[in-house]
């Protein structure tokens, strides 16, 4: 059983924090601890102090032990240090992150297994210091405990200054998404901030408490300690007072919890989505890094105290969006910087920092080479509607057809050139660029508008690289299967100039263009394309080489290619896009998803000078006409620019990117272990467990690159239902009867491989 | 000359705020102040304390200029009271924060009158205690300062402890939109904060600075007072280079302002622009509820210190988006929450706490007693293409057209309903449903699909109110013009019964619909339509009358009816809703722009269980099949929820808007002067300045609801360069040949006041 390390229905845990050090967080933890120990439905009390300094001179625990003096209660200390300073310098071993939340983990939960599934359990886990104070690693402690949210209860401070303190406190602990159901401060008459935050928090879901202050620690140890005992007793009705606001917070908030699933069935309407079809609801209390936590009711058991959180690896990457994963404080701090700085601000013949910066940082990317104007838009639906214009008006312009009435009169159409199976979006214009698919397949006002080739698709099974050519492509008019070497060999721009493909290919699509070119029924305003990899279409991966030579041969047609990068821009492919994977530029190129790293919407579509200039003129009506409310809105613009640096800085020292590359390189070639070629195709998956998959008889053919790999339908639901050794579930989205797994770029590889091993048994398993 | 509150290129103005008290911030200020006092080219020094406590006791100017001891030095304190405590609990008569922003404003103004346009002047603003201690008014300093966001020196705190309160004030500094080129902190050996900063910071655009703490304070004030003077001597050097690094920062960020004007014609490609056309470039250096602080750089003038930053007054509310004004420090800490809670989160059948929470409020809200779904999208235009989506479907199974290949065959073309000049957003399906225009004459995909009635207009001229039916509606084939007593008369829902225009629409609809309906060509698929007031398409104003009336006949053939409120809705018209204003509910409705505050895109389209259960069924493609990836993005959720509850709030309690519904309200109708019928029309702008400029004899006519209003095109440059009274500019947009004012919900009477005469102005001397 995983998740234990969150609170139940029954199993009430929260945190403290303090607005600095020497506030009294231990006294407040003793107070309620005490005044709880007298509940009759409390089977077991719990206080964890994991990092103690100062020790053995101060030991937190023992003075919570001393003055609760309870039979049901149990104090743990996980790591103390003899120094009475910050623990990242306490120590010169530090032990590491992952290892002393692993130790937090357990120990709660084996306090909740102590507890008994009946019993009211209460855990108060106090931290050291104030709320950015680093723990032993220097991690801050309020990033390091995030994973678990646990319910704040922040200590405040009573003296000059406090104030400040206090809600920047409150304010730091906010912007990483805690909750904060109380803020606990001693009373002092001079200066009265007790008064000031309870007005200030009026409109917040935050109480604020007072207690008298302790009495003065001058006298000997045992007067001082009986003067405590009579402090406590005097106090406890404030205590009791706080304990029951505490208490009925986490009642409401799990009250809310459960009624959730019914709700959300009454009241939203999900995109692409059967309702018919939906069993269950997937609750996400929050996320972070590559994980939502979510909350699972019981539906088989009435006893409400058995419903769990538990954590479960994103594997879908929310619908592809996420590069730094969920709940990053960076992101968090970037937006509310932007939001705080300008909010919304109007952009047509303005400018504004984030705007123009994530401009040259997209020209000097993504757009390196070839494009040289941006503009903003919300989604990569309306970001294609904003190519297609483009392109659509600079195809007349190229053919100097500069009427306006004479391609009216001649009644010709206006189509597009794409690949069979792509997919760019849900507006009507970006669904027209589609050919006919599942998703338009009843949409009214759908009209298909262009000519869609069929394509050579890339797999791997039973271990051998092989491009299935369909057969309207071949000469002989037979499906036909090519075997090659490795990945590498399939990806390599030498085949332009090497493979016998290029003919095949090249014969085919001018045998197309030519039927089309010319016709006195149609003009073709542009080629539309995902490079590499077809995301909703059903994450095919399309012979790189049929791309090339489709874009050679179409560009010496006048029309401009557009590359669609929704899905494949921003290192999704392990490639800053998917143009420099393949190899080609764009005319008009649109981005999104990654774009903010997976916070919030927002889309570019870049393109050249010379489309641009098709739109200068001394009429209005020449200008692109388009626009939204939010156009290059700042929070999202910062955000990106934000992201976009720490792509960059993932690409230049991350090792894990580093160990991925080498893992996927052919160290037979290289002389040492440690040196080798840098592998042209690479993927946070392993290699050999790609392999592995692809052997397995009930897998049709694997897919792999950057961060994206496909499997068989039938085992989603065994993903979703399992734990993995790590203890995480894992939350995949099927696509069609396609199921991939998808990462972020910060996924840690343990995780990786613990997803793996899950995925192979799954796959095993199943029928 | 306004704006000089502000830095320029030669003028260098720093705010200093703590971490906390006593850490120090006066001796800083000494410090830099005292080496920047042997800089030849600084020609005037100044030093401003706006609020000292404990005086005369402690007088931190006097300390500066003891130490400092230069004849070029200026200190100055604004406000002194008695006792050392918070300034909020210092006095019992407290000045309000106008007041004291003024004295700020003019004190720095003189500074900078008094340094010429060509000395090298330099400013430092030291606030009392840390970045959230509050003012004499309870505001918080951070939040107070806010409006000249001055670049910001934080002073840390080297102290046990010191890490988390000064990285906190860092936050609640940047989530503010505050730039802070240093912390400055002193050298402890013991806890060494400054070296875990200094690693923290890294890649920040802030830079750590350690000094020497000054010598303990516990001698003679002679030898305290010589102490610190050879104190200053040795840590010369150490603030020279502080001063230097400041420097630097200051003059990067002033070319990067000077070039940004040519940078961003290079490269942004704006929405709805004419490129050719544009003159000049507004630069958004930040903003602040109704006002833009821009940068205009002095092309004319080589001498770069006169560069001056202004403040405008966002008079087109940033495209319609603004409600809770620029920079709100509320929902840029709501954004973060979400941020840190959940970044994004995948959502078809999956349900989180923003997502739900926004939709059942606005199930109560906009949606109450008709909605019961909720579907979220990015902007306006994709929520206007799913609710079309929505109601072709459902007008197929009204009409038992069950079986898809039916329609097909039969060759009808599906149709929409509208009205003349509406505009529903730029992505094709958005633009097919309104008639042809301005915005879609060039665009090659757009195809009018729908059949759009002339509509009736409100006018205010020469102080009277009327409609003008046009010709194409009235019996006669005569365009008509119909005089009112008030506007309210006009909006009265009692109109439906007692007016002489309900049997002329009737008829002229009638007439129309049954041309069409039952048509071999065409089938009608919804009616949809803009609640009493067209945005984009001229900022017209239709009769209610004629809407309701057009409604109940498209109503009556099985026609679902779309309201697109993405302009109209949450309190645009001083109404929850266009809908409650005109007195209908409709079927399906869209609502962007004001939903997120002013903040970040996201957009809803509500409608009926009904229209949900047709697209119920066994088939996935039977589903609504539209999506984007960041559906319901939480920060975009959780924002919204924070901003409805906001507008719940000032519609409850805010003075200013009572005070607009006075000031519309028929007084002579009531027995006192205080007590009054509420208006069904009202406006923050002054009811007899739109009668005053309605009577100008070059205004066409005047529009005035809620918080929008026009006027004739030729003012707006006028309006740009001018300053109001209260020393702003005004940014107003023109929309075709019109120009309107629009406000936020929560933009104070005295600035709309200064705007309304200068409007006047502007219209009287326009020709």
């Amino acid at each position: 059983m995983s998740g234990l390390y969150f609170p139940t229905r029954s199993f009430q845990i929260y945190q403290t924090f303090a607005a600095n050090t020497n506030l009294g967080k231990t006294l407040f933890s003793a107070g309620l601890l005490r005044v709880a120990a007298t509940d009759k439905k409390a089977s077991r009390l719990f206080y964890l102090k994991p990092v103690q300094t100062g020790y053995p001179v101060d030991s937190d625990a023992r003075f919570v032990d001393k003055f609760v003096n309870s039979k049901i209660l149990n104090t743990k200390t996980l790591y103390c240090y003899e120094k009475p300073v910050s623990p990242h310098i306490a120590t010169d071993k530090p032990p590491n992150d992952k290892d002393v939340l692993s130790r937090v983990k357990s120990f709660i939960s084996e306090c909740q297994i102590q507890s008994g599934s009946n019993g009211e359990g209460k855990l108060i886990l106090e931290t050291a210091g104030g709320v950015n104070s680093p723990l032993m690693s220097g991690t801050a402690q309020c990033d390091f405990y995030r994973p678990l949210r646990l319910p704040t209860i922040l200590i405040g401070d009573s003296k000059l200054g406090g104030i400040s303190t206090t809600i920047s406190s409150f304010e730091a602990l906010r912007l990483r998404g805690y909750d904060i159901p109380a803020i606990l401060l001693f009373h002092d008459s001079e200066y009265n901030n007790f008064q000031y935050l309870r007005e200030y928090f009026r409109n917040y879901d935050t109480r604020i408490h007072a207690i008298s202050p302790p009495p003065p620690k001058n006298n000997t140890a045992e007067t001082d300690h009986e003067n405590l005992r009579d402090y406590f007793s005097s106090t406890a009705q404030d205590f009791q007072n706080i304990l029951k606001q505490l208490n009925e917070w986490h009642h409401i908030r799990f009250d809310r919890l459960e009624s959730m699933e019914k709700k959300t069935m009454k009241k939203i309407w999900w995109p692409f989505t059967q309702h018919q079809r939906v069993k269950n609801v997937t609750i996400i209390d929050s996320a972070h890094s590559d994980f939502l936590t979510t909350f699972n009711k019981n539906n088989d058991n009435e006893d409400v105290g058995q419903a769990q959180m538990k954590e479960m690896f994103d594997a879908c990457a929310s619908w592809w969006t996420q590069g730094l994963g969920h709940g990053s404080a960076k992101l968090s701090l970037a937006a509310s910087y932007a939001a705080g700085r300008y909010g919304h601000v109007i952009f047509p013949e303005c400018t504004h920092e984030p705007a123009l910066d994530l401009a040259e940082k997209l020209l000097e990317g993504v757009g390196k080479d070839w494009a040289t104007r941006v503009f903003y838009s919300d989604n990569g639906s309306t970001a294609v509607e904003v190519a297609l214009k483009m392109a659509l008006k600079t195809n007349l312009e190229r053919n100097n057809i500069r009427d306006e009435n004479s391609i009216k009169q001649t009644g010709k159409e206006f189509l597009v050139f794409g690949i069979e199976g792509s997919y760019h979006g849900d507006t009507i214009g970006a669904m027209d660029a589609c050919g006919p698919n599942v998703y338009n397949d009843k949409v009214k006002w759908y009209k298909p508008r262009g000519y869609w080739f069929e394509a050579p698709t890339v797999h791997i099974k039973n271990g051998m690289y092989s491009i299935d050519i369909p057969k309207s492509i071949h000469p002989d008019n037979t499906k036909m299967t090519y075997f090659f070497p490795s990945l590498d060999s399939i990806f390599n721009q030498d085949q332009l100039t090497t493979s016998d493909l290029v003919k095949i290919y090249e014969e085919h699509i001018r045998r197309i263009l030519s039927s089309f070119i010319g016709s006195s029924e149609y003009q073709f305003g542009a080629l539309i394309l995902e490079p590499i990899l077809m995301g909703a279409g059903g994450m095919k991966l399309v012979d790189p080489l049929f791309q090339r030579v489709l874009i050679d041969e179409v560009r010496r047609n006048k029309i401009p290619v557009i590359f669609d990068e929704v899905f494949t821009g921003f290192w999704r492919l392990g490639y800053r896009s998917g143009a420099d994977l393949l190899g080609k530029k764009p005319d008009i190129a649109t981005y999104a998803k990654l774009i903010t790293g997976g916070l919030i919407p927002l889309a570019v579509t870049l393109t050249t000078e010379s489309i641009f200039e098709n739109f200068i003129g001394s009429e209005k009506t020449d200008a692109l006409l388009h626009g939204h409310s939010y156009t290059a809105h700042p929070t999202g613009c910062f955000v990106a620019k934000t992201s976009l640096d720490e792509y960059e800085r993932l690409n230049k020292n991350s090792l894990h990117w580093n160990l991925a590359k080498s893992q996927w390189a052919d160290h037979e070639k290289s002389s040492t272990a440690s040196s080798y070629k840098e592998p042209i195709v690479w993927s946070f998956w392993d290699k050999k467990i790609v392999h592995r998959i692809s052997h397995l008889p009930n897998v049709k053919g694997v897919v792999t690159l950057g961060y994206a790999s496909n499997a068989s339908q039938s085992i989603v639901n065994e993903l979703y239902s399992s734990f993995t050794s790590n203890n995480f579930g894992i939350y995949a989205r099927p696509l069609g009867n396609v199921v991939y797994l998808m990462t972020s770029h910060v996924t840690l590889p343990d995780n990786i491989r613990a997803v793996e091993e899950k995925l192979v048994e799954c796959i095993k398993s199943s029928k």
